[in-house]
């Protein structure tokens, strides 16, 4: 059976998806399924886990002061006995981050929404910046001097770099998703190619704006001069 | 005595700058040479004072040993006895900050470097975020009983307070440097205009590629099962 007569509108066959940009799509669309699936979770773990060391104990049902006694017995020294500087960190959570995740993980789930570039580099950067000090913490503090911790801690190389290994997911993902956002060349900025097409544009010159050069400038003036 | 004769590609009376934009323009041009002696005078700050507590000492003559001591005079408690977790920041404002101090005087002395935006973002982001420990400490620790500070520290509120003073500009001038980058005109990024311009784009379609809508892919495959 011959094919029936198909509109000339219509390019037949239809062209092929072009492998080397589906490549990176299908890339970025995953990247974008894991972050949604980062930030959604970590509105439970802020809520029911971080937050215990700064909010009321009272808030909490005694089955999560559980869940987050059985976690200390990994010797967790920041969250059994969180110091001013940890809390600080844990504040920020709760006041600049929270509210953040819910968005996060929309935009990520959705796809494709540039304008979650500039508020991720931001998350990113902090995060990445509030995880130094801690697994720095972990590997260097001697727990046996530092009254703050009261003697608890990891006695062991081995026990630090479990507490390493919890926490260094937080380090990995911003980092991944800085990444993600300074070098996908959809969340790329388009500034490159603008400056690029105006080398010598320094932002002075605006619509319907005179650019006056210095040789223009010099003989207006000579002509200012001549008229009086 | 009448004027002479004016090429007629000259507009006469040359157009008076636009005074809504030349005040915007003047405040950015400030702006950046602010930003600009900051970053400046952060690399000796950074190099001859904060680094003291992480570098070998032998590598500072007496008198900026002296300097550092004459400081510390004032009770500061974490360039005294600097704490791991604050050693970790001074360990990132040697290995990430001190580059980019030469890179960003330049960049805001130049002014009108859109190349400038991201980095920036990053620093400010990631100094606030350094801040916020430094601060809490000053204003909510215990500094008889961390024995990390072996005592030392700050006794009234008022020495709270200008210990405050002191960090606090390393604060607000990253927040200002935040702001600027958002918000200034010139900075801010062109997406918005180019999600307007593409409201249903969402990069999927590349140049080259055929875009087929659902009603079309629906006539493709009944012609496709029609020709088997």
């Amino acid at each position: 059976m011959w094919p029936r007569r198909v509109p000339s509108s219509i390019v037949w066959p239809p062209a092929l998806p072009n492998r080397w940009m589906m490549g990176p799509l299908g890339t970025r669309h995953g990247l974008e399924w894991l972050l949604g699936l980062y930030f959604l979770s970590h509105i439970p773990i802020t809520l029911l886990v971080d937050l215990q060391a700064v909010l009321p104990r009272d808030l909490y049902p005694v089955k999560l002061r559980n869940l987050q006694q059985w976690y200390t017995e990994f010797k967790d020294p920041l969250l059994q006995n969180a110091p001013v500087w940890f809390k600080s960190f844990l504040f920020c959570e709760l006041v600049f981050q929270l509210p953040f995740f819910p968005v996060a993980t929309y935009a990520f789930f959705k796809g494709g929404c540039r304008w979650i570039c500039t508020p991720a580099i931001i998350y990113s950067v902090q995060t990445m910046t509030t995880l130094i000090p801690i697994l720095s913490t972990f590997l260097l503090e001697d727990f046996s001097k530092a009254s703050v911790f009261r003697g608890q801690g990891p006695k062991t190389f081995h026990e630090r770099l479990f507490l390493v290994s919890v926490y260094m997911p937080y380090f990995l993902t911003p980092l991944i998703l800085l990444l993600f956002m300074l070098q996908n060349p959809y969340y790329k900025s388009e500034e490159k190619k603008m400056r690029k097409n105006n080398p010598g544009s320094r932002g002075e010159v605006t619509t319907g704006q005179f650019p006056v050069g210095p040789s223009t400038r010099k003989m207006l003036r000579a002509h200012v001069f001549s008229s009086i």
